[in-house]
């Protein structure tokens, strides 16, 4: 059968990074191309005994179905943890627990873009949400990311080029794929933006809990006095990925047709992993954790760094400021052909590393960048790979 | 904030069922509105020891992120189970895992559907999936049931005036909302339009297991030699719901698409969740707890129409055919106000039942059906709850 796609979907292949990641499946290649949290991150214990006591004491609120909202006392928590520590969740707002930070990207486009309105990312973003809103046919524009966040200017003058804008997409924390994290003073001009031109800013802080480094800047959400930010909140990277929970802080009029939307995707998100969250953040001591965490990631960041200085600098790699999060963003020298590099990485050196490329709007615009993960490789793969990094820009940076 | 939705969902809220299920919140009402499996037909104590096994001895697995595509074991378990049993999953197709069989609907419609194509439904149908058809921006085509299923002459009419079909969407087995079972005649007539007119068949078979009377019939997936039906299967109603486990087969080449759609919605579905479908259809007997099931369903949907023949019939109430499912689709006279009636019972009688027009394509088109579930309530509840009913029709029904 010669099957008709919508035109939105007509285009949307399976993401580069897919195909790097089939080459990763060779026990002899050195990965540092994932985005998984560290194994050693999981409070796998408090698990276990959280779900042996819920399937003995109270079963069926695991098993039976639940409403598309959330779990209720999640929902409670989470507003509660959220007011207390960031001064997020207005009066006007309301929660919506989701499968997935993903889903709180998808739904708020689903909710709010037409085919060919636009979506406003920064460039580089990362990959799952472009193709997020990608398959939902809106229009990406991509705004140049610096070293302390998007550039407000050219954000400025898209605002005034696309008037059929309908959504901001930003992860101002540690984002994937920069490690980059947006300034106070932008985060405040974003939102400023975003009221004066009415668009919704959408802000993905899946790596917000992991600063090892500098201080912490408050949310863009925290600004929100009239529902202009759509929150996404994620447990992935703080306490499990495979139990796929994230939620969405928003107006509740505009969480309503979230709401509803999501009642046709997936009905609602596993009640087994929105327990599980709940009983963590209830019982166990989530602070202490989320410091724990930050040890690990600190740990593993600074071995990586000392490892980019000691094996690419020298060679004229250069990379962008990282205090948190999971990914550090590697720059090649101008005239160094980005995409041979990585190729030859992974064949020639058996290192894997995501050519920057595949993070843009349209992956055909040139690059000089590669994306390095510190927190899925052990040690002892960051320093061999680092170092095959190394000899290969040795081999091809004169 | 005055929000701009999307044209696609301007017009979409939250459903009638759930306005009804806030009034079932309330203890003194009897519900004969959910659509939930019977509490004793979750294998509880199986499931939380496959859980405590496997978040012991591999816990990564249940916690780290998986594949889109969904958990290895259980693709190939399912697939070699549908295989066998049920002659499904040709050389041509793939398997895809789903947060519910839900997400099949939506992924289908997301990957074929342009705003404004064409779904044809049964008329009644499924309004989770109706919703997610709108949500897409889909135009919703109703067919008109009979008692074996889809008339078959409106649905080629439907076919020749609207070119731009994209989908034919079936619930062939115990039909949500009706009951209704398509037959073996109608199945093939179906597979044949669908050639002819080149529409792809979205076949939603969430209940076929439960057949507790009459001979099974074979899926119309099972006819498909070239990739016209796209199969949707659920642990819903044989497992748990709460765990939110589906699955697509279908054409290797709309699966792919549907794939990365699902990428962009939740990434993959709960590790956990994968994993105990996978445990429990591998280590424990199946086929014993499916005889189970169709025990306990059998029991419950005898006694329900029992209770029908006994207080509404004698009113002139009529019932559409059921062998299987969770639910009975009544019917009112003619010149009774089926609208009113189901308010009258919720308000005067304190009895929930789903007034038929709510699973319409236009919910005001006229109506004389409502919706009585017998998985959900105790024998006491249905006993308590049919009688009112019966009052409630002798006072209305002259």
């Amino acid at each position: 059968m010669d099957y008709k796609f919508a035109n939105r979907v007509q285009n949307l292949n399976p993401s580069a990074i897919r195909e790097i990641l089939k080459f990763t499946a060779d026990p002899e290649v050195i990965s540092l191309s994932a985005g998984n949290p560290a194994p050693e991150a999981f409070p796998v214990k408090d698990i276990a005994e959280i779900s042996a006591r819920v399937l003995a004491q109270r079963p069926f609120d695991a098993l039976q179905y639940g409403t598309t909202e959330g779990y209720g006392p999640l929902r409670r928590r989470i507003t509660d943890y959220m007011q207390k520590k960031h001064n997020i969740v207005r009066e006007f707002d309301n929660i919506l627990i989701t499968s997935g930070a993903q889903q709180v990207v998808e739904l708020a486009a689903k909710a709010l873009c037409n085919p060919n309105d636009v979506v406003i990312c920064e460039a580089p973003s990362f990959i799952g949400s472009l193709n997020s809103f990608r398959s939902l046919g809106s229009r990406l524009v991509g705004v140049p990311i610096q070293d302390d966040g998007m550039d407000i200017n050219a954000l400025e003058s898209a605002l005034k080029s696309n008037p059929n804008t309908k959504i901001i997409y930003t992860i101002p924390n540690f984002q994937n794929p920069s490690g980059i994290t947006m300034s106070l003073e932008k985060r405040h001009m974003l939102y400023e933006l975003a009221r004066l031109y009415d668009v919704v800013i959408v802000e993905d802080n899946p790596y917000g809990d992991l600063r090892f480094e500098g201080e912490h800047i408050k949310a863009v959400k925290a600004f929100d006095e009239d529902g202009h930010v759509v929150y996404g909140g994620s447990f992935s990277k703080v306490l499990s990925p495979g139990i796929r929970v994230g939620y969405a802080i928003a107006h509740k009029t505009l969480l309503q047709k979230m709401t509803v939307c999501k009642q046709g995707e997936d009905v609602h998100t596993t009640m087994w992993s929105q327990i599980i969250c709940d009983e963590y953040m209830g019982g166990c001591d989530f602070e202490a954790h989320l410091n724990d965490l930050r040890d690990i990631y600190r740990k593993k960041a600074k071995l990586m760094l000392s490892l980019i200085e000691e094996h690419l600098v020298p060679h004229g790699i250069t990379y962008a400021p990282t205090q948190g999060g999971l990914f550090v963003w590697c720059r090649l020298p101008d005239g160094v052909d980005m995409p041979s590099f990585c190729k030859r990485a992974i064949i020639d050196y058996k290192v894997a590393v995501v050519p920057g490329n595949a993070f843009l709007v349209d992956e055909n615009q040139p690059c000089q960048n590669f994306r390095l993960n510190f927190s899925t490789p052990t040690d002892d793969a960051m320093r061999k790979g680092v170092a095959k990094l190394g000899e290969l820009a040795k081999e091809v940076i004169k």
